[in-house]
């Protein structure tokens, strides 16, 4: 039965739940096929994920390679396969729960990377786990910097063998997932070597551990790096290599080859490979960033409504938390948000598509606009929805704080989106290089890619808003959004411009510069994300209420990052104090309307309990039983040897009649 | 050996470190009996914190025990006493990573409501430890709304008794320390019932478990509420009563009585009680919240200074990171802000101490200034520095996130502050009436407490500003921060009164209020801790380049807090947009002065390796050794079951030589 104060929310649903479902979804063919999936998944006892909270990470690492193994078995069974409509919905159902995810890193690498015999040695032998892959690029003292890795591979003439070794501690290979305890190769990136020469970074397949009895090979250490906040499922490992040999055919050789005497010979474009990093931080982004936020505002927003503490009115019963007004402004914006960046993801997958089209044409124009919008958009949605799902924890008080609530571990989770893949800060600084440089070109009349040309623009001119209702126009706050990019990377650039001129050398002038070449960045995403949602819900089918209801979430979307952010558009005046005003009335006004479809609207995100694996986001709503059965799962509910060590003496000791 | 990187970064420290030092604990003689208790602690093995980051909840609860219980030895042995100088260091020493500290709320609640009879009782058999208590309010359905609290306290005329109940799942005791586990009677606060007639909450003293052998007491039912973001050393517990008698004397009575006919009696001045409250939440501030944000500061800003990652400059060695200004704005505003709550905390005992003293002659007039700033400051200190920690970690990249570096566990287990003894948002909002009351009061010429007399003055004028060095100003900042202050707390009340003369009621009109009087009491604090900030640099002696240092941490906390919220100063032009530029400048300025003394300001807080825990911010710097150290230790390296079970069945399968 469900909790009468949950269902009393779904009885007055603005528009069609199940239509929204299949807008999220792509259409209701889809929502077909991802529900076969996810009841095929949940079904399946191999796949529980409800005792996770409970586990160790030994435990968790072990039951996550039970799974990934199974997973074979269970793909057979039902028929699916790699390429099939369902393969994109299996990760999702498990929600990511699952080891073997650096094996398809490693064949990917080798697609890409490796050379068509390379390709036809290896890929096989992976695809049916002949091998387990992983991928070793980052160091214990290197991460962003790839230049600077440390590991070598010494090309030796005699032997036709690479010698790699990791000469220093800061050299050692540390993180990679997969590696410290499953792994039997990795792809190693190293500084390649030729007769005493540096050719730079290249990557060299090396066997680590042996196909027999799984020992490690000679000059091989490696192991687990230990405990992290999240994903103890993971095996995220250490890799030392002394005077490891490899041979000459294992260094990936699409783009370079060593040839027997030690001549080094570049061949083909490398552009493809700044293609290979936007395709992950583009596809990232739906199942590691929006799903746990959705998640998060399922949980937060159905508790909310069950939840009832103090008074509004005296004399009244107590009232659901989420008819508090600074509740609604906690959770809604993140709701706004989750579907804002939703429509996002579709917008950079559309402009991928383009992309990787053009680029099999022999096109690289596109490029830089898709490095600098994949670099910019992983940052600021990693950072949006990160915030998003804290607030959502926070916001349920004490109960968000247990992990029986499901909010800790996908905040610890999301949180590492923030640094993997690119550290948000770099990404920003590399989105705000294209956009200083766009700028100067437009300004000095030259073509820039669409999603600059208005840096060009750079009208001055006053918001005309008029009242508040007219903060309610998508023209009138996508203008003052693109009017706050547009003076943020001007200004920034007159600044850079100015110190160089006084003589302050470039790369200090950038440095002095960061900080607010971040904003403009940061800016610059948030003006696009508010404009595409407009033109997302100008587009929407009016019927079942669904343009409406999606209207008012980009709204509050759009007032939401002005009223939060009210500085960068009163500054040079454009909106007035008035305006500004006028501003936090609509948004207020808004929290009320939205207030009111917000149950159907996480509704429409349509995670089943399993998938949620929280007490308080179940769609019943039964809070209070849910957190009391599973708290009594707890093995801190079985008999703990402290009291007969320390309690029974301390208490005998001195025991007297009381 | 240190790290020369890190080396380097103290030999040109501005300051006198040790003299710093010594500023923060109070004066030399404190720092010399701090180093004193710590030595004690840290050299005594059974409180070695080595192992926590690999223990279980189980292992964690049992260690807390062990450590409390031989807690008890010490003290005797080293001739401490809860009254002596040394008692308040040995909890900062212990990480506060020790069991029974609710068994101290049980005595506190004894001896603030008992009377003399169940004082002298109850407070000597809990010193002796012949049982341990904790402190049952929270309930399942129930926190910060005492008034709603579920369980019932029925008096038995015929046997002189209370029957306890907790008549439904969600009046169910939930969260209370010590409880799930360990405790033997629990002070349970319950609705007390007389002949039908309902009198409101009142404090029970409860037997729980058998002091003979712990078994759950008739009637009760007990245990652990399971798995939560921090705090596995604490067995949070739930308590469900049924029909569970206790004698009339049981009831805690300085304040109420329930005579053997059932005559309820009031009795004394319940004011003291809300004083209780208010000490709970400032004695909170040094060691739950502070300490922590010190913690992550030493830890980020030397491994700053040690991780060295790409280039500043063409051709140089890759550069120190915290040499980036990015890197510099994450990390320097979080040290501002330790050092100025620091002072802030300083300034809230002070006060708090001065209403002690009044309070003991019957002189009550302090405080609802004392809990309106407690509750305010409780809010903004605890929000302030868990958004700082979890800045720090981000700051740290991937090494951040294990939870080797230390900072995982700062950071989950200062974000519960933000929820214990008062939910944030809620506490803002008693600060806020208390601001509105006043600001009315001021407005009708009525007489305010001292801390709000500002809001009288209410002057218009401008920022008389001229050049970004008058930002360095303290005057300047300070009345800019006042005026930003009064706007929000005058303009919020001009719109409640407008709202209740067009007919909204009064509790509508206070919610449409929440978000805007949330910004006020915010603004208001801030306001107070940049003006004590400023005056104690005042006073700070000039020799040995402390107050110099004090005032560039003074100037750039005030104006990191302009420069992150511009839109409060510019909104009503009292900041101008070219002075807001000027703002810009000299805080970026500042952020390049104090980042040579980085090192040298978390020196002074004096952490030693073993309090800190973190392998990326020993004092000496070795980080990438000990990372590798430490993992090795990790349980995550022993022969995992997985590799027998599911690897070799799933590569031998296929095995074939490759």
């Amino acid at each position: 039965s469900v909790n009468p104060d949950l269902a009393s929310e779904r009885q007055t649903a603005s528009f069609s739940v199940e239509k929204l479902t299949a807008l999220l979804d792509g259409g209701a063919e889809q929502t077909r096929i991802r529900r076969a999936v996810v009841e095929a998944i949940e079904s399946d006892p191999v796949f529980s994920r409800e005792n996770q909270y409970f586990q160790t990470q030994n435990e968790r690492y072990e039951a996550a390679v039970r799974k990934a193994v199974h997973l074979q078995k269970k793909m057979h069974e039902m028929g699916w396969t790699e390429d099939g409509p369902e393969y994109k919905y299996i990760y999702r159902a498990l929600s990511g729960d699952v080891a073997f995810l650096l094996h398809r890193v490693f064949m990917r690498s080798i697609s890409v990377l490796g050379s068509d015999k390379q390709i036809a040695k290896w890929i096989p032998l992976a695809t049916q786990h002949k091998l387990i892959g992983s991928y070793a690029q980052t160091e214990l003292g290197h991460g962003t910097y790839l230049q600077g890795l440390e590991t070598t591979a010494v090309f030796d003439t005699a032997t036709q063998e690479f010698i790699l070794n990791t000469p220093k501690i800061s050299a050692m290979k540390w993180w990679p997932g997969d590696m410290g305890r499953s792994a039997t190769h990795t792809v190693v990136f190293a500084q390649l070597y030729i007769h005493g020469k540096c050719y730079g970074i290249h990557p060299f397949i090396v066997q680590i551990r042996s196909l027999q009895d799984h020992s490690l090979c000679p000059g091989v250490t490696a192991g687990d790096i230990g405990p992290k906040m999240n994903f103890e499922h993971i095996d995220n490992g250490y890799l030392l290599l002394k005077n490891v040999r490899v041979p000459r055919e294992n260094m990936l050789s699409k783009f370079c080859e060593v040839r027997p005497d030690g001549t080094y010979v570049r061949q083909g474009s490398q552009k493809i490979n700044y293609f290979t990093m936007t395709t992950v931080r583009i596809s990232l982004i739906a199942d590691e960033v929006l799903t746990p936020l959705m998640k998060a505002c399922t949980i937060a927003i159905r508790y909310s409504v069950v939840r009832r503490q103090s008074k509004l009115k005296p004399g009244e019963q107590e009232a659901k938390i989420l008819d508090y007004q600074t509740q609604q402004e906690k959770l809604l914006p993140q709701l706004a948000a989750a579907y804002a960046f939703h429509f996002t993801n579709d917008y950079l997958q559309e402009l991928f598509n383009r992309g990787y089209r053009e680029i099999q044409r022999k096109n690289f124009d596109m490029l830089p606009e898709l490095h600098a919008l994949s670099s910019g958009f992983k940052a600021v949605i990693t950072q949006h929805c990160t915030a998003g799902v804290e607030i959502c924890l926070r916001a349920c008080g004490g109960h968000g704080y247990s992990l029986l609530s499901g909010l800790p571990s996908l905040y610890t989770k999301i949180l590492a989106s923030c640094i993997y893949e690119g550290e948000n800060t770099i990404l920003l600084l590399q989105t705000a290089r294209f956009l200083i440089k766009c700028f100067m070109a437009a300004s000095a009349g030259q073509p820039v890619p669409p999603s600059v040309t208005y840096l060009a623009a750079g009208k001055h001119g006053k918001c005309p808003a008029k009242n508040k209702l007219d903060f309610l126009s998508p023209d009138i706050y996508t203008e003052a959004y693109q009017h706050v990019a547009v003076r943020l990377t001007s200004s920034t650039a007159a600044k850079l411009q100015d110190l160089i001129q006084s003589g302050v050398k470039k790369h200090d002038a950038w440095n002095q510069c960061t900080v607010q070449l971040v904003q403009a960045a940061k800016a610059h995403c948030h003006y696009i994300a508010v404009k595409n949602f407009a033109e997302t819900v100008e587009k929407l089918e009016t019927k079942a209420g669904i343009q409406k209801i999606m209207k008012h979430l980009c709204d509050l979307f759009a007032l939401h990052g002005i009223f939060s952010n009210t500085g960068a558009f009163l500054h040079d005046g454009y909106t007035s104090a008035a305006q500004m005003d006028m501003v936090t009335a609509s948004y207020l006004d808004l929290l009320a309307v939205i207030r009111k479809d917000a149950v159907p609207l996480v509704d429409a995100f349509d995670f089943t309990d399993q998938s949620l694996n929280s007490a308080l986001g179940s769609y019943d709503g039964q809070v209070y039983q849910r957190l009391y059965e599973w708290a009594q799962k707890s093995p801190t509910n079985q008999i703990s040897p402290a009291y007969e060590r320390y309690l029974k003496p301390l208490l005998h000791n001195t025991l007297s009649k009381l």
